[in-house]
């Protein structure tokens, strides 16, 4: 269970014929009623049409359905791009009988191609039919690009103020880090508490912060990056007020699901054989330690040396040196797969072949305490590989 | 001829064992008396011991010598790496009669391996013996690491004034936009002109800025970065007053020598087969051009394309609109190789069998027009390819 294990959310996935073979049409909704809504999503300039249409539907604050498509980005495709895109939008609206006003459309897949509108729209009504409390997994797959696996995830909460619990669910794509063509990141977040579009934007903009911005931090931003959460308000608990304990364990745990996507997509990524956590702490500011976290997990160096299981510490700390936060590095301390390498601004002694086994590990960590502050943060990445190079030197 | 083809400037190169094999270590001295002096270099946080003292050096606007050497980042050593380098450096002062403050010195290599003072020392009489007006090509090969070929310019230009030309020479070793370690940029350029320390710096740093400025983009920021401009006099001009038509001369043919190595750097990219180079125009100001070509050149989904010969406009567009600068969809128009394939907010038909030939050309250049204001910039990249990968992913 996923999306649909928050009271009040059905979803459905299917193979419409977008892309060659398997799912690649889904659909989560909320038949209750307009659910309250949030979103965060690329700043890109090229923002793909699905994108540009649903964030101009997400300033009521509430959406009924999102559907999402594999296989095309839908992105770059000018003014008939667009046209294409409402009448897919008002297809489905007809069916679901609500207005298009109420629909969300997420695309991921290759940018500059037409969407295929036909075979969209001819799909959407068994699309609609297959909707159901069991259909997160079918959903889960249709919306994977270069992904080896779905991501889902399931969290459930006690919110005072009612009996039973509140839940959350999402599922997300993204198969790496670099990747605003083959493997964009979407994620459809779900929950059955009650909370005003306000809080509830708040909530996502603070988890998105420390969960999938802590992710993608390289120069290929994506045209469809998307994010998105539906909260049904069927837990009926006490309204969620900014501020109060009970929305900060909401909020927590909302980027609780959020965190656990990110690693999943980090751990998924193009061509990836392991991914690493970075963990930054002593900064002089939170801003400090998250640019110097992120810094280091993009670094192309220090994900070649992950895949070479290869503890060449400099390339850590040149990178932490290189994006401007101030780091003294007489106060600097360095662990790769807590073995420390590094500290006191010399390098320390350290048995070479016993830590390069050590990396051979799922998840490689590299712990950076900079001496200086009390601000710490935490990234994510995968290695670089040749694999990486020959999935996108490919032109389709 | 380059760091010696002006008048005053002497040259050596020598295997002096610091690597495995080959030449390691070179000198460009200016045997007449100290040199006006001017550099560019790293702002990361962890600068190399060779290049923390060669600034200290450089406040004095002048220097007599320039040590090289690589297969030694001679980087974040501690306080041990920096007595080391002091010591070697008043070795070499001794060796020329001259006051160590007047000795730059730069190193390329692995970072936080300890530089073999007794190796060097006792290479320095020979290196010194060595010093010829021949000099220079043994001097850029001992800069070499993974670069496949030596770098080397020269240049002359009229200055009015005087009977002779002015003639400006550099050398540089780099071997891609993306390696703090391995293949750290660095630069040396000569010229016999009479010129202040003041206006020199204000010419190298112009210089700089569009030529090694629009390579090195990549989130990899290097510890040892290092551009260095020294001028003998010898050619007894008048003194090179910043703002006047002689100055301006200067600076460009300065900028032209930069160019042309940056653009060697560029194709001798680590793992590259080929570089590609970036024009953006139309852009609103020189800041967002600048941005704009550099994002394009660093994308590595761009050099994957490149190195795949594969048309795919969607990532370049992307790439554009990431970097935050004034893009507008409907205003652009986008070239590959010569052939528009983006323009008007609309994809245009191509022969993509055709294109994907000509793209298998020495160099590809992609021509992006913003047609939003009459600002420009050029950059230039490399493919990224399996080698890179493989030659990033080992330990030495």
């Amino acid at each position: 269970m996923s999306v649909t294990w928050p009271a009040g959310f059905r979803a459905a996935g299917m193979a419409a014929g977008i892309k060659g073979a398997g799912e690649d049409l889904a659909l989560v909704h909320c038949p209750r009623g307009p659910a309250t809504a949030a979103a965060v999503a690329t700043t890109n300039a090229f923002k793909a049409a699905s994108l540009q249409l649903s964030l101009r539907h997400l300033r009521a604050g509430a959406a009924r359905a999102v559907l999402l498509n594999s296989g095309n980005a839908n992105a770059i495709n000018g003014r008939e791009g667009m046209a294409i895109t409402r009448r897919i939008v008002d297809g489905l609206a007809a069916q679901l009988a609500c207005p298009a006003g109420e629909i969300l459309f997420a695309s991921t897949g290759k940018i500059g191609l037409r969407l295929p509108e036909e075979t969209i729209t001819r799909a959407l009504p068994e699309l609609v039919g297959r909707l159901d409390a069991d259909g997160n997994a079918a959903a889960a797959r249709a919306i994977m690009t270069t992904d080896r696996v779905p991501k889902e995830v399931a969290r459930e909460t006690e919110i005072h103020g009612r009996r039973g619990p509140v839940r959350l669910g999402g599922m997300a794509k993204g198969a790496g880090m670099i990747r605003p063509e083959m493997a964009t990141m979407i994620c459809v977040l779900t929950t059955d508490a009650v909370i005003a579009p306000g809080p509830l934007a708040a909530a996502l903009r603070a988890a998105v912060q420390e969960s999938f911005n802590m992710l993608t931090v390289d120069d290929d931003q994506s045209t469809n990056d998307f994010v998105v959460v539906l909260a049904s308000g069927a837990a009926a608990n006490h309204h969620l007020k900014e501020g109060s304990s009970e929305f900060h364990c909401f909020q927590s745990h909302l980027a609780d699901c959020c965190r656990a996507l990110a690693r999943a997509i980090a751990a998924d990524g193009e061509g990836a054989g392991r991914m690493f956590t970075v963990r930054v702490s002593g900064a002089w500011s939170a801003g400090d330690a998250r640019r110097i976290a992120r810094r280091i997990a993009g670094s192309n160096l220090v994900k070649t040396m992950i895949a070479g299981n290869n503890p060449n510490w400099g390339r850590v700390l040149a990178a932490a040196g290189s994006c401007g936060a101030r780091v003294r590095p007489a106060r600097v301390a360095l662990e790769i797969c807590g073995q420390p390498v590094f500290a006191g601004g010399e390098a320390l002694p350290f048995p070479e072949a016993a830590l390069a086994e050590k990396m051979k590990a799922p998840e490689v960590t590299i712990d950076l305490d900079l001496g200086a502050g009390g601000h710490a943060a935490e990234a994510w990445g995968c290695d670089l590989t040749e694999d990486y190079v020959a999935i996108n030197r490919e032109y389709s």
